[in-house]
């Protein structure tokens, strides 16, 4: 039972994500979503939209790495998008958390969800990318269905906006054309400013 | 771009199910989950749990049933599990809303999702077991963390977490074990009621 009982710490720690708040609003704008939302979204998300990814992708690894990608924030903390300040120390604070909190777990789970985190966070193959597609366009989608109003709290720029998805049409062409789409209809809207 | 306007449509309406609360405490009892976490932890568990099913189980179906299984009570509300008389009338208000929900997507992934959410119903796959054991034991498992907080406020009775979990052991038998074990801990501490 000794294996059990590491998976069941494991399973318990991570539901302090459920109280990692995020800047995103819902859909509705009434609150703002926290991380197990989100990471429950992007897992449907990859789901309907894998077919959109340039390069095939094996689920088997895009959803627990979708899953699993934000669970360093439980001790590190959300640091939003366009926070410069907080990106400085920003690995150093994830790469802790991930030693204590994939360490709960029996080894082979532990090393499995830890070179998931850092595959991820290296956003070098197919699956990272398209991780990455889903973690940038979801807030994006929320951002328009909640009438900009995360990005207008934070007087944020156009130019931010695409360079956050520099890398974005290397996982899914497709799904950056809609989102470019989308940031254009918020700029119109005075949403988003226009750079 | 029809497609994935319809995908966008159900993607966003389906953001409505972070709003359904459910009775179970978060593991730090500050206050009650809702249907988007519920989810999320039962597909993390998907992948960390899978060796405990009796029989082997093809993830590539049970994480898309967790992640879809409780879309329904977007329109049907969630019915509690000791909710007698809620459970005569959820099966056709859950039907009525499968049909909208799913709808929403284009004909393929909507009949996929479907089919998904009957053979969960249905309780009689391998896949479909084994999605009804996480279902069960997760909010076990934070009723546990709790301190039986949602149980000690319905006065839930031994017997009604049997008769919820009778086919339980058909998904899991180590599960089950597990699970009776923290019954057995929460008679003891008055939190469930034994009869």
């Amino acid at each position: 039972m000794e294996r059990l009982e590491k998976q069941m710490e494991f399973i318990l720690e991570v539901d302090k994500v459920k109280k990692i708040v995020r800047q995103t609003y819902l859909s509705d704008a009434s609150r703002k979503e926290n991380d197990a939302e989100h990471s429950w979204h992007l897992a449907l998300m990859a789901v309907l939209l894998k077919e959109y990814s340039n390069e095939d992708v094996d689920l088997a690894k895009v959803i627990p790495m979708v899953l699993i990608h934000d669970l360093v924030e439980i001790d590190a903390g959300d640091t939003y998008a366009y926070d410069e300040a907080g990106a400085k120390t920003k690995q150093e604070r994830e790469t802790k958390a991930a030693d204590r909190i994939f360490g709960l777990l029996p080894d082979d789970q532990g090393t499995w969800f830890r070179e998931l985190w850092e595959e991820f966070e290296a956003y070098e193959t197919a699956e990272a990318k398209f991780a990455h597609v889903l973690d940038n366009a979801q807030p994006l989608f929320l951002n328009d269905a909640s009438n900009g109003r995360s990005w207008a709290e934070h007087g944020v720029h156009k130019s931010q906006i695409y360079k956050r998805n520099e890398h974005t049409s290397e996982g899914s062409r497709e799904i950056w054309e809609y989102m470019k789409k989308l940031v254009d209809k918020h700029i119109q809207l005075g949403h988003v400013i226009d750079d």
